[in-house]
């Protein structure tokens, strides 16, 4: 069977689509008895030309070329952001294409029109490459835990904060010197604060949300914390506690409740998670009855990206259906209520009774602490002492915080990080 | 969508697919629009009848009357070893009826002959059960890599196994210590055989074999060690060297040919593989576009099984396309000619000039060493001697084994156990 394939957008992941859909033609044709042809490729930098030209394909910089296309079956988006390509994949639903895209800021702030657009028009939206790049996560997940309910999700979601806490912690360096590392390698943006805020984090949570409860929460209501006011001094704490610092995306549902949050997070050593190094991207997944999952690859990059993009063009293609995604009765935890454990670290003047004024505030917000570790090593006068707390509401931590960042004694600010036990 | 079931075998996991499909069915007709109805279940022990009692489904004895039902669309076959499993499997393709099976003894001797069946009567046979229990690693693989090229696989396979090995290394206990502690937690056959001789990991990486590259291998034909042989002294040498044992499946695709093998592996305490613990099951691919890629979770048990039964019924019963996997053509390298990096142990008496006769020995086959550790630690009269080689044949390093071991300083046998580099 002949598909043809229009490509809209020529960056990284674009090119290597080409690249693969080329080198690999033969293989997929043998496996899925599909002839796939990609009939026009498109930018909007006349630039990229030359792209088309290696691989002898029809270029044009104007997108409506393809949608318009009656002998294009499927329109590949890989231009990123919100618009062009918000239009461009609903104009190509409008004329009854089917879309492959690997958008994740924009099916995060738009994916709820977008999917309800698709299912009016009876075509598939394949969104495989938008969250953890070569894993075929959503295939897997979706089609594999079809009959699967699935409790708690734990995701090291962006490569760029993974190699910088990595980074951190292998060579002993602070965040600002991880990350100017990291960007001389290109696996950070000059602006990184997409990644490094953790809201890229956020938006693939949120695609993870609608594929497992059907819904698309409000970005806004998510916790979300990065990873710039992680010290290399917590990193080795966390280190000589056995535990790892990782930047997860955290879902939780209860029985008629959904947790989604985006934080650093203390994963213990003897976690499979916490040994996830370098760019990789890896989620765990807690699932009745198929129990505890861990799917681990590459988060990012042209040539791991064309992987699933050409996972989903097959699997279209192919008439396989898709799934269906019907909204939970659930309602988001405010964030106040969420109950986690805590390391806790603060700078205290060493002078007797600081340990029994920090001890007492956090009493008397029922916080209770499993153990303590009041450092000898200095930082001028000040002494770090480090805490892990019992489960506690965040908002009695957040109260107790700011009191102990009250008292003269303590040098601010005082640093939390949540911890999960997976 | 209709689609009437029928299940062949009560046993752990067909009691378990009972138990999902009854508890799910609103979660899975909602996500496929499918209502997936057990039409009657079959069990040669009359026994089983309770648990189609328990759910008011109707019981036979007869597999026949599963087989020949016009109504029954998929078979599920779960009694497990070749026959009854193979004809029933067979008059059922002949009958016209998709299976799903969990049968991975089954398909490694048989698999040839029961796809080519299924192939000619435009049936499916969904085997998404028979490697790792509730990972969905089969869909994953070979629809989410469908443009892909799988280049290396290494795979803990055997959930048994790799509990003994986790007991070894957590209790400092021997080998036979540790397999009594398994098979009292239900976790090891009373016959292990299958498990610790390394044959059902044999079997799996049979169907992966297929799965991958399209044919399937002579299982004589392939290099195959169990578990037993391997001493606490390995273990804790291992992990002074930052390594941990591993009973690997392993394939590498060369440009014609194949190599396959199955046996314990020292592998680097930095790859995530070797934090794979407890009973669990993971797979490490090298891939090409889509780089390195983890799937790790439970291998085992009926209620993880049953999610993986449901995933291929649904894929089935949706109408879905099966994967056509055409015989590459590579042949089986010699295991002669394999190349790998070995842990040595020899334990040798305490007399000066054995470590100048073990290494002349060893540099008369050409087997370099890259590092050497002789302890103090004494087994009577006796000291362990372990090194580390660089990458040998297997051929050189058998022939200086046996020279090794035929000297009159070296207590028999000496250890010798692979390493890869992940």
């Amino acid at each position: 069977m002949n598909k043809n394939i229009g490509i809209i957008g020529l960056g990284n992941v674009g090119e290597a689509v080409v690249e693969s859909l080329n080198r690999y033609s033969a293989l997929i044709s043998r496996r899925s008895s599909l002839e796939l042809k990609i009939k026009k490729v498109c930018d909007i930098s006349r630039g990229k030309k030359v792209i088309a030209d290696k691989f002898r394909l029809p270029f044009t910089c104007d997108p409506y070329e393809i949608i318009d296309d009656p002998q294009i079956d499927i329109i590949v988006e890989l231009i990123g952001g919100i618009e062009p390509a918000r239009t461009i994949i609903l104009k190509a639903l409008d004329r009854r294409k089917n879309v492959v895209t690997a958008n994740k800021a924009l099916l995060a702030t738009s994916g709820k029109h977008i999917f309800s657009v698709a299912q009016k028009r009876k075509r598939r939206v394949g969104f495989e490459a938008s969250v953890c790049g070569a894993i075929p996560l959503i295939k897997s997940t979706s089609e594999g835990l079809v009959g699967c309910e699935v409790s708690k999700i734990y995701g090291i979601l962006n490569g760029t904060t993974n190699y910088i806490l990595y980074k951190m912690r292998q060579e002993n360096i602070d965040f600002s010197c991880a990350l100017k590392e990291v960007q001389e390698r290109g696996l950070a943006e000059k602006k990184p604060d997409l990644d490094i805020k953790g809201i890229d984090t956020l938006h693939k949570l949120c695609i993870l949300t609608y594929l497992y409860y059907g819904l698309w929460p409000d970005l806004k209501a998510i916790h979300t914390e990065g990873i710039s006011k992680i010290s290399l001094l917590d990193i080795q704490y966390a280190q000589e506690l056995e535990y790892r610092i990782k930047l997860l995306a955290i879902a939780k549902k209860g029985k008629s409740s959904l947790e989604l949050r985006v934080h650093p997070t203390l994963v213990s050593v003897e976690h499979p998670l916490s040994h996830v190094s370098l760019n990789y991207n890896a989620v765990y997944y807690h699932t009745q009855p198929a129990g505890e999952l861990l799917f681990f690859g590459e988060g990012a990059g042209g040539k791991p990206t064309s992987a699933s993009i050409i996972s989903d063009i097959v699997s279209i293609a192919s008439g396989n259906k898709g799934f269906v995604r019907n909204a939970e009765k659930v309602r988001l935890k405010d964030f106040k209520n969420v109950e986690t454990r805590f390391y806790i670290r603060c700078l205290a003047l060493d002078s007797p009774g600081v340990l029994a004024e920090v001890s007492k505030i956090l009493a008397s917000y029922d916080i209770s602490i499993a153990s303590v570790n009041q450092k000898e090593r200095k930082e001028g006068k000040f002494v770090p002492i480090v805490m892990l707390s019992h489960k506690v509401k965040e908002d009695n931590m957040e109260k107790a915080l700011k009191k102990i960042d009250s008292l003269k004694v303590i040098k601010r600010p005082s640093q939390i990080i949540r911890i999960e036990d997976l």
